[in-house]
């Protein structure tokens, strides 16, 4: 299918062009919870992907949807458990900064901050209150610099200053992605090193957020919030053209769907009724499993300090 | 088309049997506002419709998407002089409840209970300080019962007990419908005399809430606040099948395009990303218009009041 | 101390009358709980601290100000088992109604509704889908009929209706309270089989709600969120005539207070700047409490339901 | 009375100490709104009043209690025109930034943030679309920047870099005061060009933010939201001295007030129960007056452009 079909996820990318040479992929259910690691090598896959070269790791955990709290808990770790394998090592004096990405009074855009309000934040007490903890503790901080059509300024304006002032070692974006499957919305989690692209994400940056724009390593971390309305038009279409054998009319029917969906759906958005619970949800499980690889701390104290 | 297509408003039921006898339809016209005014006369369209006997009156302002202030105003108070008409005549003395439907923590399904919040109760006042208001004042009393996955209680079952005891000459519903166009969310607004039927609204009330089942009349007001994903899918079809000329084969896709909207995007809603703000100004504009109608009472006046 | 000094709690009305007679009082500390069980036993007890004849059981938990996750499951756990003395024995087939009292929109006065949103309620399950349980299950409603001033309508015109149709074997409302301590604001749980006095409340409901209304055991729950600020002049004095000995001075003193706090803060209440995450948090240890009465459930089950 | 009690206000401080010389003061009643204007003008009276050298404007309306719709528009005209005259002249070419301080999720603290929400940012469009203006329009960004609780970074800290990127010839801030006076809630707004002091606010910054910080014209905008606890002690006692001619006494019965209100309230504030509607009013008065100071732009335009 066409370039024209968005994406913020790579596995899904990845499923529109399966054979698509430089590209690895393991996959590894373990319980609820499947790990797809991807690694885009070339730049010509990156090209046919949208996906800048590096690696990509995604959580799959389809009963999220039922909202069990263990399942909750189980994400948080495994989440956990690959973040610290991506940005490992890291030296225990260095600085983290969080930034959330996305408008918080949106309610499916407002992952991100939302995140953000849960992380246990410490660089002002290390800074302040030296003695405050008993053993070193990690000096984390973070910010919601709000989006551009509220505030006039690009997250890249906001997030450079502070980093040249703060000097973190690692910089950890949050954010609300768009997703192809309405049934991925809240119960995906990707994890890449490559930041996030200019045009990504609910709340679109313009400007890319990578090691390119700070020298630093920058990861990103995304929950597929949203679907755009565009998308179900599209998937109707090839999931007929598949059905109804119209397989040699399929260019037609493609650029037919895409015309359709400009004219009628082109901004709206799909979302569930309960999206309110959802954001709730998972922008804890997100925090959880962000403070536990951070501090090297279990899930139940995580859960101790942040409620 | 079938009646599978599901909608709440009697205007888009009407517009698939547009020759359909037993209908009477007369569309207005006045700047930004289409009143069109339905009424449904003969059992058996009524049953074609799915829409019980009685009178249908739909406002159509699709300019409200843009949100200018003046047309708020504009909107609310067309809806009062619509609402005024419908139930005059109205006793002095008379007692009107209003009952706003649906679940006040699910942002799309929130209009009646905030649009509720928003209404000038009187009848305690009345009741408690008879010279508080120097002339004669409506007795208006309001309650937003929650809905049956919450209480374990139909609306019905609260609203009952307390028409026996209140003894309201006129009962007004306020609900969150389900349209088939993604363009009528927050820009319509439904009247009707005919209540509220089984499984209407995104709140899903499972009795009936009209005359028959209170002895009184009974005005449901409505504005679209979904669509659900299904309809994209059977949407993208119809207008497939009109631009290729396939009607013979329309049975065919129709079918196909229930099963792929069933099996794919069954229980999700389409809803714009800003459904916060929109429910926030649609159950502002019910609110004043309801104000207006109950009270005599102008635009600036009833914005005074409540603000 | 002069009975102008309001509280809804019946400990610290005791505590203001220490050798009344008429009264039984015993308190057990369980780890971080301490638990007051009072009894009222006497008409002239009872006009003395403004309570009515019956039990009255206060949890205290200072240490939850500091929010600690297990201290939030220990008090679910100790409510359940008070509560569960309080009304057994409750017939299998019995229904319980439960009522949430006060307004949601204002945060210190939302506990009621909030707590309601989070009790698993079933009886429409039972109703409609009789089969959808293994073994039986108790039958629970619930509803939050709002307050007065946005309504119109008694909370007791609204609930006897359902009462009424629904035949409950056990009322059980929920409220927030106010206090004469500040540091009681979300550390204190009171249980009473007294229901709740006209007046009583931060919502103010104007008639009473008790087994004499209802003609069924009435339970309510409260905690504190507020104090009134007039109280914090009235504390200031009495402190301050016990640290001076100006004791032959207090009627004069004590006068004086009524009236400066009556011109300067009459309306105002003190509350803490973080009362929204209060409110959640206790609104959510109620329900859970009362989830795992009603249901004879654990903690660990009871959360996996809500969730 | 002492410097211990504190009170973001110029014009309390001032009440405090009618006669320090090195102050000028005129007070000018116009309608409902009384604006008293304030000098402090020596290095004596800076630090008696424990304010800094410069301009201070309070708009004082007591009515804005009852929630007249006209008088908050009124309200936000007064404050367009001293708002204009604090910065004039500003270069038609001139960045403003606007900050908007406090913490979003406490109710009481959210004014800043939510009155940046609705400010008419223009500085991207100006960016991006040089064309889609027809004349000049102001460049204008805003940020919310959080609390150092919450982000771990001091206000200081993000602003900076975005003023050394942005280059803006003007800083203006938004913040909650907190106040002496619980009738000064919501009824009373500050501007002043001394910026904020270290420790002032509710959200209280450590470091201060004026045109030492960053080089440029720092213009501070605030609205009481709160009176600490501690307060309504300390007013107790002085409101007792003057009626029981304690005046000998005075100093004993201070200290006295002060140990009484730290030991028993201290962190506790005093907000009205119904802050939240507050604090959305209050928010759109400031933004409103911000939008119409900055645009050259009359009430109604700035009400069609942002709702």
């Amino acid at each position: 299918m066409a370039q024209s079909i968005y994406t913020d996820l790579a596995s899904e990318a990845r499923e529109l062009h399966p054979d698509l040479p430089g590209v690895s992929e393991e996959t590894v259910q373990k319980g609820d919870i499947g790990v797809t690691r991807i690694r885009v090598e070339t730049a010509q896959a990156a090209q046919a992907l949208s996906k800048p070269i590096g690696r990509y790791i995604t959580l799959d955990v389809p009963k999220l949807s039922e909202r069990p709290l263990s399942l909750f808990a189980e994400t948080s770790k495994a989440l956990a458990k690959e973040l610290q394998a991506l940005f490992a090592p890291l030296d225990e004096e260095a600085t983290v900064l969080l930034v959330g990405l996305g408008n918080r009074t949106v309610t499916p855009d407002a992952l991100g901050p939302r995140a953000i309000d849960q992380i246990y934040v410490t660089r002002h007490v290390a800074q302040y209150l030296p003695d405050a903890f008993s053993a070193p503790v990690r000096s984390v901080c973070a910010i919601a610099p709000g989006v551009l059509g509220v505030t006039g300024l690009e997250t890249m304006e906001v997030v450079r200053g502070v980093v040249a002032h703060v000097k973190p070692s690692l910089l950890l974006l949050i954010d609300a992605l768009a997703s192809r499957r309405t049934a991925r919305i809240s119960t995906t989690i990707q994890l890449t090193d490559t930041g996030i692209q200019p045009g990504s994400g609910v709340g679109n940056a313009r400007a890319g957020l990578g090691r390119d724009t700070f020298g630093i390593p920058v990861i990103a971390i995304g929950v597929p919030m949203v679907v755009y309305a565009s998308t179900i038009s599209q998937d109707t279409l090839s999931i007929l053209a598949a059905e109804m054998g119209f397989a040699q009319k399929e260019d037609t029917l493609r650029a037919l769907a895409e015309k359709v969906a400009e004219e009628n759906f082109g901004p709206l958005i799909v979302t569930p009724k309960d999206i309110d619970s959802i954001v709730t949800d998972m922008s804890r499980v997100v925090a959880d499993g962000i403070n536990m690889a951070l501090f090297g701390a279990s899930y139940e104290q995580v859960r101790a300090l942040i409620a």
